[in-house]
């Protein structure tokens, strides 16, 4: 697929990723921030479920894969400079390595202090992913 | 302020703007996808405007200084990797350079090829900036 958009130089475009609302206008939780590059953008089009670039491991990082936490696309949109893409997904249980449905489930008050977080686990990840 | 994220080698962290929901959890638009440096961001937190780090401007920019279309902070959030922040903001007219509410506004088919607009401009651009 010949992809119009931006990447950086190093071949990335950054994604958001938001639960599908079913409303004319998205308006889901956001529930984490990711990067992709153009054969894990080809495999998330074509098979439906988010697929990343992990810059951290250097390779096609396929969502749930450890977890059986997946993605599944719904509709997606690239930002007005053509350099951002916004994925709406159906997210199995959490999508937060950490338990949490979303990745940002830590307020901060006005100094950046953390507040107290208002809400639950949906998983247990020593369970999921091992100690 | 001392900040305990992860900024990037340049000194950037990606940020995520959201319309403020109401809700327990942010649930609204995701209306704009930009970067903060330490500065922009403790301006940000000391004026309740949000104020970016243009990179390609190479200035600190606070959203709203040319069209007015500013953003109040409502509440904020940091991710689980401490290196990324969602904002939820109140959004004065539309966030966008183009007109539209969003930035995201151009959804995508699963070949990448632009479906119609479902919405209109919030307003004129060529009467906000000029030609």
């Amino acid at each position: 697929m010949e992809f119009n958009f931006k990447f950086t130089q190093d071949g990335l475009i950054p994604v958001i990723v938001q639960e599908a609302s079913g409303t004319p206008r998205p308006s889901g939780r956001v529930l984490m921030f990711a990067w992709m590059n153009r054969e894990s953008l080809e495999k998330t089009l074509a098979g439906g479920l988010m697929t990343y670039w992990s810059r951290s491991r250097g390779k096609l990082w396929l969502k749930g894969e450890t977890s059986g936490h997946t993605q599944r696309v719904v509709r997606w949109f690239v930002d007005c400079d053509k350099d951002v893409l916004l994925f709406e997904v159906e997210q199995s249980t959490g999508a937060c390595h950490t338990g949490y449905e979303s990745c940002f489930f830590q307020e901060l008050d006005a100094s950046a202090n953390p507040l107290p977080i208002g809400e639950g686990k949906m998983f247990d990840p020593a369970a999921t992913y091992g100690k």
